[in-house]
């Protein structure tokens, strides 16, 4: 049985290839994505959330719009990393299909209470949609199987202040609901995120395959790549969320330790800081298994393989319709 | 035409009297009223608005369950000025009348956007519920026609902190939301309120009026009165929350200013303190108005003829039942 | 037998006023004046309190130079307030007489550890010496006798931000060590101050009297009348400093709570605010006595006085001269 | 020509090692201790750093007493850390060389005034002493050559808080002051010092050598390792303070970044986390170096020789006195 599945994301180049992903894993059954502000506007997000599922033939995949805004913060969006349409140099058609007029909240609440204790969250943005539909409805928290969150930094280098990652920076507020809510939490921070890096060599490998999705990944990927080249020396680009879609069934791609996780809303230098309580200083009990160690090839392996096979399947079935 | 209006409450004793004088008043016509935790929990709250409506024979007025906890703070409730159910000594039975199943947050948002620029807002709790419908949906805000929230203490001390009032104190983060959100405010702070004194010869002079609305005023502020003589040696009881609700219709009770006002959310000892900018030093445009000055007699007056008038309304009406 | 005193001083205009009442006042006997950053530079600063000793015939009291910067915050000087060089339009020659060599924060300790008890310090600018005393001379605080504060704004509006003034406000770390040392402190904040106003007829009045320093007066507070006029819509201007100074020998201009008194330094908007817990909410003793209502007409009219007699007497031991 | 130093030191067991270390090289010429609240009180720390002093032969050098508490947080000592006395369960001598009179403030900045751009400071326990110089007198910081300080976590866990080690989180607001004073700094945070182990078997080395010095060194750390043992499971025991001297001539032990880095005082859960802005994200320009990568073992021996080399000459020269 596959694993039940919504993503809340803002899609965002990693976004994309973290859906591009899902729609690869039969482990996975993806029953929407919910849009949150972030890489780029939600209104933005939405657009480029449909447009890609159509890409990879998944429109009967529901598209839920979101917050527009952080919780307190003022808003942050990140052309400068994501281009101005979120997607690189990425062009896809205007989608077809119509987002689903559920708000993302409401229907992350009712599909959560629908199957209480079946359904696994992948937050790949910043928390405002997760923190508001805890804080609307109190039986959310105790009724979401599992979230794994692509967020913070934890004993790594911020990307967007010093201390903090990009989601948790854009709305630390959210962040810290979310890490406080009782939900069975699983960080996937830059500490792993950064090891996996997509290069110029697998995107090439990827021409080889059929169907549109490789130019999209070329052409989005490759401001990426730009923008790693430029700010942080790095050749090929860093891909943060489809490793944390990839942990709900292949766990041993990373190592853990469950800890006291918290994040820094004090207004200061600090804001956003996500860090760990490895020596139990703080006394508070666990609140998250967070991924420390990762074995990024095992992943870059396996992302490649998947898109491979989704290509593949896609064509196919394009032949034959 | 009277005034549509939802009021978004903690009843709360002097959120019930809130209800009662708008009840009471043909300049308002009450559409429902959105719970939210503060003075007592959520549910008991809940609980104590149907009953007050049932006690007023109002149960056509509908009640929205809202949110149970603050945004970001702990949660923190009252029974120390309120009682154990939220009404002081009053004992009310329990409500016969259901709780309307939609969410306080969408009953606001739906409200507002079905007849934008028509909808007064009380928001006489903390700003828990308003926030999220702020968050929710970005179109709520420009649609609401005004929103009187009892909250704050801008030139007057805090009643739960010494810098900071009980709603504002309760959920900072709300507050921030809402003082931001461009909604046209006007704030009723305690620097107003704490000069509205019900005193015994007040709540003496209502037991002359029928039905069973006298001995519910004199019982719950019997507990309120005992609270404020014994904390703040006032004789008689400060009701913060039907001011707000008078304002709306009787604006001349009140003076004015229209200031910048913020609230401190960085969590030191001034954690919730709600401030003005009277000499424009921040050089941010006003926010909203601000009740400062009262004709506090003015007030009572007023509400105590309401209340009269409401219990002979009811007790024909009764008659002739 | 007069009272031992230093003045800790930023002098500004108002801080000249104050050097030169306690110098008209029997009742004191200044031991010397240690200077601070503040309305102007600190070496600014000390060059303004030679030459009004000097204008003032007072040329034995010596002068120290103190701290240039806040402990922690960036340097805020108040130019727009106190012209450039801290005394509005008044011009006075260059003082001959030479700074002691000695630090202002040795001076304090110094003075104080060799007649515990006896020695009470007025502290009108911000509290960066004071508190480096305390902090290198753990001795110190029990060994003051008392220290006048004028700083603060505590039901009372800021003069530099809504929430905060000028003296706690440049220094608020200094502020909190201070409040937190244990030393007897009266507090005379805005909320005294700001009713004791020199108007243009008591400027007039004083030009009467011989000496230099009546036509100081004018010049140095016609520049603060255009300041106040400007910015706070005050006819004539507020002179906060010699309130404290008069306070030491004459009480009863002033009535006076007990209470526990902190200042805000987590760096949010309420910044530097002072606050006073009237209602012990936080559970702690007081640690000084706050000037809450003043009787602002008594003291105008004893400073008008001595300033006068002043005049007079240095205009006749000038003439025996 | 050995470089002039004055060790600014709160011992503490691992402050009595660096001092040994300090004596033990001849490319140091210890100037004095300026001792400073922190691993114990700061009249333990004094009594303690004469004990050494005399231990090891060298009661010429002079000792101050500092700052007896943080500038703004509470008073924070470790005696688990490093037991009652400061120094495990050594138990040496009371000291008969006396205290010398002047502060350790005035110490460091009469020393530092008279020798400019000559002078190194190792500043190993928290900064109060550093900062109280830097603020009294502004030209301190300019004259100072260099500054070795022993404190913060930058990429590594802290070891008092989550994110704060110990130094920084005691006088948070005293390290915000040295880090932007503009004095050349050399960080030695707990990244490379907690690679630095003296195992129980470096300690059984060294009692092959004469003196008492052996015998201090396995009573003071075998306290040390039983708590490195219980709370962080290290066999041995970390001993943070001495490389910070050993960088001083044997700069090689290290690989260093210049990078703007600064200190959290807000308040919140990050207070006192000391972070580099490695990407430039701040726009600041590099306040210091900082220490990032050790070769531990090259350290460890060089201590360790030069711990035998001391107790070798001490015993000569007791020998031949």
């Amino acid at each position: 049985m596959p694993q039940r599945l919504i993503i809340d994301t803002d899609p965002g180049i990693d976004d994309a290839l973290a859906i591009l992903l899902t729609l690869a894993s039969s482990e996975l059954q993806l029953e929407g994505l919910s849009i949150v502000h972030g890489n780029c506007s939600m209104q933005q997000g939405a657009r480029n959330a449909r447009a890609v599922l159509e890409l990879a033939g998944a429109s009967h995949i529901p598209v839920f719009n979101g917050c527009e805004f952080p919780l307190v913060q003022p808003s942050l969006l990140a052309p400068e990393t994501h281009g101005n349409t979120g997607l690189g140099y990425a062009e896809l058609p205007d989608p077809v299909m119509p987002v689903d007029p559920r708000h993302a909240v409401d229907f992350l609440i009712e599909t959560v209470l629908a199957s209480p204790g079946e359904i696994t969250i992948a937050a790949i943005g910043p928390l405002t949609n997760v923190a508001l539909a805890i804080r609307k409805e109190p039986r959310f928290a105790p009724a979401v199987k599992d979230l794994f969150i692509m967020g913070g930094a934890v004993r790594y280098d911020g990307n967007t202040t010093p201390l903090a990652e990009f989601n948790t920076y854009v709305d630390p507020h959210a962040a810290h609901i979310v890490f406080h809510s009782g939900i069975p939490i699983m960080l996937v921070p830059l500490d792993v995120t950064y090891q996996c890096i997509l290069t110029p060599e697998d995107v090439t490998r990827l021409q080889a395959s059929p169907t549109g999705i490789p130019k999209f990944i070329a052409d989005s990927t490759r401001f990426y790549m730009e923008f790693h080249d430029e700010y942080q020396q790095i050749a090929g680009c860093v891909i943060n969320d489809p490793l944390a879609l990839a942990l709900i069934y292949r766990p041993e791609i990373c190592d853990y330790e469950e800890i006291f996780v918290d994040v820094e809303i004090s207004g200061g230098v600090a804001m956003g800081k996500t860090f760990g309580d490895f020596y139990k200083m703080t006394k508070r009990s666990p609140n998250m298994r967070v991924a420390l160690q990762v074995r990024p090839r095992d992943f870059m392996e396996l992302f490649l393989e998947r898109i491979e096979s989704l290509c593949q399947a896609q064509a196919t079935a394009g032949g034959s319709g």
